[in-house]
């Protein structure tokens, strides 16, 4: 099966456990709305990547890690996008969760997406309970303090911040937990898979703020120049655009560099090529090579 | 060791994990306002109250599930204090999260002590990893959707609500988690100790419907008659005072009664009878069972 099927399959499979008939509406509707229809996924696709390349010898584990990790990436984005901090209106071309349902409905789904990965986790685990705690610790520590998703978010709200922590944090640690969870899942050796989450993590953060600053607001599906807007910490801001597309490229090609000899380096290594291609278009990023 | 330091030392232990130096500090202070100084601690205790009667032979894995379940209700109550919520200024007789540290601060701590539990109980898992599973189960299940307590709260958007299942949900949830994970955390017969969560866990709620109607707010540290201002469903107001005081009692005495028999059965019996008068004091009782 092809991992984008594989993966949305299974993220229907988890909402499936979650909105049961019975359960508030409301709250279940807002849930699909932040996970349907999605972003591009990268996050599971890196996860199941490289579960296969270390042999996916436990799919359900393999698919729970990846599903994990893509929901708190929405619960994120839903929390991002309250009127607290982003106020935005827009996500993914569609309304964002507290515009279509109310800021109570959001900040809920939000909660709610965070305790669905380890509902998932959990059910999957009971048949490889020797991996569990290993995926948990990574799944949890990514998203928690003092050095997941929640505390880099919260970096925003100091007088004082380090861009790299900041980065790291608010995203970096979800690619690195996306490789290393996938090793973990499949019996691999997860410190090999560090440092291709962690630069690939490096580099799309570079590439959002970059876009932050190029795009217009019709082509992301959500409003741009908010980094400068909110005075949030930003290479493009502080070094300018040909040295921040010069900084990507080096990320790039760490992450590369970065996939450990196997039968499925070919793949990762192409999948990470076609990803950084993604982010940044040549069209884009030529005349800011130019001019570096 | 008094259960009580035990819950304090265990709670220490896991906020130290969290708040390590560098993380970003005012999450880190905010985190901590939320979690000391403490409430009754009902439900860690309860929990491990469980676990010693089943044997707490992994007693990392009881602390650990003690620890979870209340930073779950720490997270709950940030949330709930929230301005779009119960916009609550004071809680445990100080500022509410987002009183002292802002709404963007209270929202991220929120979400990071629904994280740390997992966190927490992946750490102790790991030595118990035959246990993991089914205390993970329960736990996020109490939290989560479709019936945890995030999926009860969803219930004050809806506009029909079931009375029985927002506060099934809510607050029963965790109270039901508390007797279930002990058990589970010490590998007894999970089962067996549902029943005695679930009406302890009904009681409180009633309790707490009491009270909002009779006490004022210097006297539970929090503002009161929020039940009757934001429309939310409530037996006291629904049957009168005199018929929720002897629903709350007749819940008592079937949590009393569904103590399984065993050497911990007594002081058990005893922790419920005495957190009944806690929660409904016989000066505050005594009239409303006159009344009836």
């Amino acid at each position: 099966m092809p991992s984008l099927t594989r993966i949305e399959q299974a993220l229907e499979a988890a909402l499936a456990t979650a909105t049961t008939p019975g359960c508030a509406p409301l709250l279940a509707a807002a849930v699909r709305h932040a996970v349907f229809p999605g972003g591009a996924r990268i996050r599971p696709r890196l996860c199941l990547a490289v579960a296969r390349a270390c042999g996916d010898d436990q799919p359900a584990l393999s698919d729970a890690a990846a599903v994990a990790l893509e929901l708190l990436h929405c619960a994120s984005l839903v929390h991002d996008d309250l009127p607290c901090f982003d106020d935005a209106t827009t996500r993914r071309g569609q309304a964002s969760v507290h515009s279509a349902f109310g800021e109570r409905l959001a900040v809920l789904a939000g909660d709610a997406l965070i305790v669905l990965p380890f509902q998932v986790l959990a059910r999957a685990g009971t048949a490889a309970p020797a991996r569990l705690a290993a995926v948990l610790t990574t799944v949890a520590g990514s998203v928690g303090m003092p050095g997941g998703i929640v505390a880099g978010q919260a970096w925003e709200c100091e007088p004082q911040v380090s861009l790299q922590q900041y980065h790291r944090e608010k995203t970096g640690s979800l690619f690195e937990a996306a490789t290393v969870a996938g090793a973990q899942a499949a019996g691999g050796d997860a410190e090999a898979w560090r440092g291709l989450g962690s630069w690939l993590g490096e580099a799309y953060q570079s590439a959002d703020d970059l876009r932050d600053v190029l795009a217009d607001a019709q082509h992301l599906g959500k409003p741009t120049g908010r980094d400068a807007a909110l005075g949030r910490p930003s290479i493009a801001r502080e070094r300018g655009l040909p040295a921040a597309m010069r900084h990507f490229d080096m990320l790039v090609r760490q992450a590369v560099d970065a996939v450990p000899d196997c039968p499925g380096a070919p793949m990762l290594r192409a999948l990470v090529r076609s990803e950084a291609e993604r982010l940044v278009p040549a069209q884009m990023a030529a005349p800011l090579r130019a001019a570096a």
